[in-house]
């Protein structure tokens, strides 16, 4: 028998899931259906893009011809799935239907749209495909005035890209500080005092009440302020894509998405199905650090549950476990990354946290190009283990925040960390102490106080 | 009572061990004897002033009196300590008798100079202090053909280095690759090939045989081959210096170095000693991979294991691990970097392996600036345990190594690390699946072959 394994989706989950299948049963017949017209691209590259720093050319690895001819997968792009049968195992699209053995969604999320009105205005824009990014790039050309709304990743990218191109940006937040939720208020503050010195504006602590305009959006008003501008980037958010899961009548999370096994299969009325798979920002995913679900919508969680989800949507025996959901940007000339829980995501799980901090550089103090480097380590104070980190730097924080992210998922207490963590030393990379180690060992006399 | 501890030695483990002392018992009177005039740098710096980036100045991060006034410990420096006495803790120096109540031996090793004839000829030289660079530099003015003997890390730096000032440099080595017992002959082939293209030229499986000249060093013969020279640079590993573990009669382990405790004491007889201790190159390590001891002679084993001999020794109780002993350089355009065990050091051990590789790049494919990364990681074939790995790269090899250390000493196995490693993914600084995670997942495939 030749399996037939459909893939609804053609992000980084979508993709590697279908390629993932086809390595793990070469015979299988594997076909990737997307409504998008392009494919295998990272939409985190768009701000870039926009900024000039590469075209959207550069930005697309791989067309349909390089799925069929090099990974033998068949990608039908600009094809809506409108029906998902579960019980007779078949999809319909654009009016012909298609049998399954396995099914995997990976439809992803879309960008959350608050509830107010002028909301559908023109030039209320969102940045998650290349299409939104060739509409923003088209609406620049009369655009002055920008805000961003959302200062969350994507909006301060956003912000800096449209900054360094000119024009005069204001970024909206109704929390109280930038990357709420994924940061902290400290380290928060000095991503948001280098983006002022580019000269973005910030109000915060500003939920946005309505939008005005004629046609085109000409005003937002947040907080009692209305500033002008001529476009409005909405980076509130992703929610999960639940039509085909509803179609499906699947079982959604708290947390609005897909609830899945560790195979990354879904359940129907508390039962997991078999042949129905989903991977990327359309699941909720376990904590691996705080007892309950957490949203991870990452690129790199996407490829990592779509390489579990298609080798078992083929026959394979894979596991996907808990995320700690390691991040990192670019903004300006910082390097910001982060991992696990914030002090803020901690009391949402109701957790009270005991932090560490250290200061330092990212080469020897006296090398040449050391950049400051600041590291915050985050532990439950009730049983010490590592529940999150925070680094800012010139350089280099993704390795590092890896590093820790491998003691955070390992269920690490900070007093273990710190006895046996050794860091590589050489002038031109590193400290003699890293900054994360002398973090964690700050961390450790706090907890001892 | 106020407690005498007394250092011998300045280096990273002695001023460490020296400021960890003070800082755990505030009104212990703390004293540093070196032989050394200059104190608080890093020789691993060496090369780089050699070779113009800074200068001598700019590598000498403290001088005595920072010592006596921030951190309340007095530094005796040119001062050589000729006797010690154990039974009665007392110490001689410059002929004045000390008393101790806890000793610290950070002497650190000396280079180890091949009992080859010619060996003591001029312009043959070391790498080791501030005064063996500056004697390098004033050689270097009338030396035009450079021969540095030893491809570890320290002689392939010094090749580059002096390469870079113009001269004709040959390193020879009697292994039968460069970085022996560090790297892989594979990826040391890339390293090689990367300085060849320097115009470095290498003698490879050529243990020196004798030395020549008038006073000044003309020619090395090695292999049956002479080549002639105006200097050579003795790159050839470090050996501890034994001389005050001998007067103390202290034991000495299979590697040559002293043998210590996880709290960093020292034996005799036997027997453990409560006051006295030593940390850095001087001693030899538990081996967090090989049942067995490992030299470590790293600067950042050096600190981690100065503050835990100086915290015990004011009444503090802090044990150092065994170790993996993550090191990295930046040669030329490569960062190179290395954890645990490599092939040949595995064998030396009795561990039979089991390899993994990917070659990906730092940052997305297509983003400007990425550069090649080639990750090689090594399991244990019965245990599957990781047990090593190596990283080349155009950037950011640093805190990838720090990451898989933190799993090979925390005994993580091959699959557990593939099933919860997450990495964080921006265009800029990491392609969406890791690199180093790829390698891993290389090695799973291989180790079920």
């Amino acid at each position: 028998m030749v399996r037939n394994i459909i893939v609804i989706g053609s992000g980084a989950a979508g993709l590697t899931a279908a390629s993932s299948a086809k390595r793990t049963d070469p015979r299988a017949n594997v076909t990737v259906f997307t409504e998008d017209r392009y494919i295998a691209y990272s939409p985190c590259v768009i701000p870039w893009v926009l900024e000039g720093k590469m075209t959207w050319d550069d930005m697309v690895m791989h067309d349909t011809k390089y799925y069929s001819e090099k990974r033998g997968v068949r990608v039908l792009t600009g094809t809506k799935v409108t029906a998902v049968d579960g019980d007779r195992r078949k999809v319909t699209a654009d009016g012909i239907e298609y049998d399954y053995d396995s099914l995997i969604i990976a439809t992803g999320g879309r960008v959350f749209r608050p509830p107010v009105s002028g909301i559908d205005l023109g030039n209320v824009l969102t940045v998650r495909t290349i299409g939104d990014g060739k509409r923003i790039e088209e609406a620049m050309r009369d655009s002055d005035r920008i805000v961003v709304a959302g200062a969350g990743v994507i909006g301060l990218e956003m912000a800096l890209s449209m900054r360094n191109r000119g024009k005069d940006v204001t970024v909206i937040e109704m929390f109280d500080h930038i990357l709420p939720r994924m940061a902290d208020r400290d380290m928060a503050g000095h991503v948001q005092r280098h983006l002022e010195s580019f000269g973005i504006r910030f109000a915060l602590g500003s939920p946005i009440s309505s939008m005005d305009g004629d046609g085109k959006v000409k005003g937002v008003t947040a907080g009692d302020v209305r500033y002008g501008c001529d476009m409005v980037i909405l980076a509130t958010g992703i929610r999960a894509n639940l039509d085909i899961p509803n179609m499906l009548g699947l079982d959604i999370g708290k947390l609005g998405a897909v609830v899945v096994s560790d195979s990354m299969r879904v359940y129907k009325d508390g039962k997991v199905m078999d042949d129905v798979f989903a991977a990327g920002d359309v699941v909720q995913c376990r904590s691996a650090v705080a007892d309950g679900p957490a949203m991870s919508q990452l690129g790199s969680t996407a490829v990592k549950q779509g390489i579990v989800a298609g080798r078992n949507a083929a026959g394979g025996n894979a596991s996907s476990g808990a995320v700690a959901s390691p991040w990192v940007t670019v903004i300006g000339d910082l390097h910001i990354a982060g991992t696990g829980l914030s002090e803020g995501l901690a009391s949402y799980y109701g957790i009270s946290t005991v932090s560490g901090m250290s200061e330092g550089y990212t080469r020897a103090r006296y090398y040449p190009g050391a950049m400051d480097m600041t590291v915050k380590v985050l532990a439950d104070a009730a049983t010490h283990r590592l529940i999150g980190a925070q680094i800012i730097a010139g350089e280099d924080a993704t390795g590092r925040i890896d590093w820790i992210t491998e003691a955070i998922v390992n269920g690490t207490k900070a007093e273990e960390f710190l006895a046996r963590a050794e860091n590589a030393y050489c002038p031109p990379t590193s400290m003699v102490r890293d900054v994360l180690i002398s973090a964690v060992e700050d961390l450790c006399d706090n907890l001892k106080g």
